[in-house]
């Protein structure tokens, strides 16, 4: 079974990231599997989450503010956050200190 | 166009709901769709953006910690929480604040 990402007690670090996609693939979808691949080798990576419909919605979890800072500015990553355009029609990234966490 | 949550300056708060269904229905469709209708007319909620694939990720934004308790506590919503071992066979909910926003 998929599940959740199996993260630490809090406080943690999230990047949750919205985005509408283009109509056009553009080497979207192996470049995003390779970016997660790539995040999840990164020092300070936790976890991550992912669903797309009409919106999607990844969430990253990280170690650090400084683990985030570091995968923001890795070469890999870089190239592909500057071809955004063509993948989204839209986008938000929001940095956020998880404070607490509770489920089943 | 669908688009992600219009949001203010951080910082402000995100709750990361995120889940695996069960398989079966249940009064889940009906529930979920009144439960957005009515957070999105609590006080302090700023927005809500959701996707669901193999997993679920359901992530609302309120102006503080104390408009996120609230909404934990009404009454409709406690009797929602009440049935989620029915819909869920795993959920996690992360509270967190959003300390930093960018995107187009």
């Amino acid at each position: 079974m998929v599940s959740p990402a199996q993260t630490p007690q809090p406080p943690y670090f999230a990047v949750i990231f919205t985005s509408v996609r283009t109509d056009s693939d553009n080497g979207y979808g192996e470049t995003a599997k390779q970016m997660v691949e790539l995040a999840s080798k990164q020092p300070g990576f936790l976890g991550v989450e992912s669903a797309r419909q009409e919106i999607g919605i990844t969430v990253s979890y990280w170690a650090s503010q400084e683990a985030i800072a570091a995968w923001k500015e890795d070469i890999t990553h870089l190239q592909a956050q500057g071809r955004a355009k063509e993948w989204y029609q839209t986008f938000r990234v929001r940095v956020c200190r998880v404070e607490r966490e509770y489920g089943f």
